[in-house]
């Protein structure tokens, strides 16, 4: 397979919000934001994430490394330096990427008995 | 971080209804349809909404300010003047910004005993 | 307000699958693929669909009818004219209109005891 | 009806994830991954997928063919030559076909006891 050099280098989640409180096993039934970015360029792709908020200064950036030819699931959760991202709290965020990727977002929500769940793109700017 | 220029001025929703009826404790699990709006700009972005119905000529506008560099979350459900929006009933938004910002449209559904979500991009026109 | 000339004259719609079964009291609860289409314009909307499936002839014109600043709000459960749509059978949707028009997707889909939901922008072609 | 040459001849779904686990009848409540692909053009669609992963090489091609005026559901699940697609696994998949499609990703999660559905447009790149 030949290398491809595939999607943006900047996209934007606007409506982040990590529900809080989950129902059902950990770390599989966890309620969860994620990211899901996909790289099909032959080279390593370096991201940064910023953080926007309703009522305090952005925040960031928190970096991300896809290598080449490969995707990588992150869910917002799990980004704690230089902050962790509070539950239940409405956020937006911003990837800068110096290579071309493609990026989905995702929820899933276990705060009642049974999960949902909901996906979508994220927005490519340039 | 250098204050950034990302987005659209006029984002276009075709598919709001708020379900009628909620299971849980308010206001977290109220069943709503909401707008993540994020400014990126260095300047305050002033907002409004449009709402068009099936039977019944348009209203607005519904003003809307976000803060420059920060994100805001809307429910359409806290939407009351010129006039509240209505529960289960159709209708669509258009939002007109004075500088760019990016839009996501989400519903949380309780009216059964666990809740749904549904979440997607809003449509940017110019 | 002035009339807008908001969207596009063809949309498609790939994923259509109306859920058969349903719980729950109709006709709010009933499993179905809906349409919300938003006209914009001074005039309006005359709109064409033709349904796709995966074995057989494409299938139409649907016809549907938006006023003119107005949005609607169609089921695809209640299309039976030229031939009911199927319940569980996948098909795909193509719309077209003489004035340029916004539309998104959703499902509810009520199978099992608690209701689910997905919606997505329709893909604009032109 | 004339046939019409809509769509995007590659599409990129970032986010594949088939849930593992299931409540309910199969296969209609079997967790589930899902393409559904039309072909409005006037000839069969040779499609191919490959899928990428976030720890090994990326694999393929999975061979489609969607007949000409048709549309084709395609479960992620019985994906099996190359080599079947594990289940709780991040992967992503490219769709590159020989006449321009149109590509809806859906995801249904019955790992507990009321199922989730979520759904979007695949990105198209060209």
């Amino acid at each position: 397979m030949k290398p491809q050099k595939t999607g943006s280098k900047q996209w934007v989640i606007p409506g982040g919000h990590i529900p809080f409180g989950t129902n059902g096993k950990e770390p599989e039934f966890t309620s969860h934001d994620s990211l899901s970015i996909l790289n099909t360029s032959g080279k390593v792709a370096d991201i940064e994430l910023v953080i926007y908020y309703q009522d305090r200064e952005p925040n960031g950036p928190y970096p991300i490394c896809v290598e080449a030819q490969r995707m990588k699931e992150v869910r917002f959760n799990d980004l704690i330096d230089p902050l962790a991202i509070a539950l239940d709290t409405p956020y937006s965020c911003v990837l800068q990427s110096d290579v071309p990727v493609v990026v989905q977002f995702s929820r899933q929500d276990t705060r009642q008995t049974a999960n949902a769940i909901a996906t979508m793109m994220a927005w490519p700017v340039a």
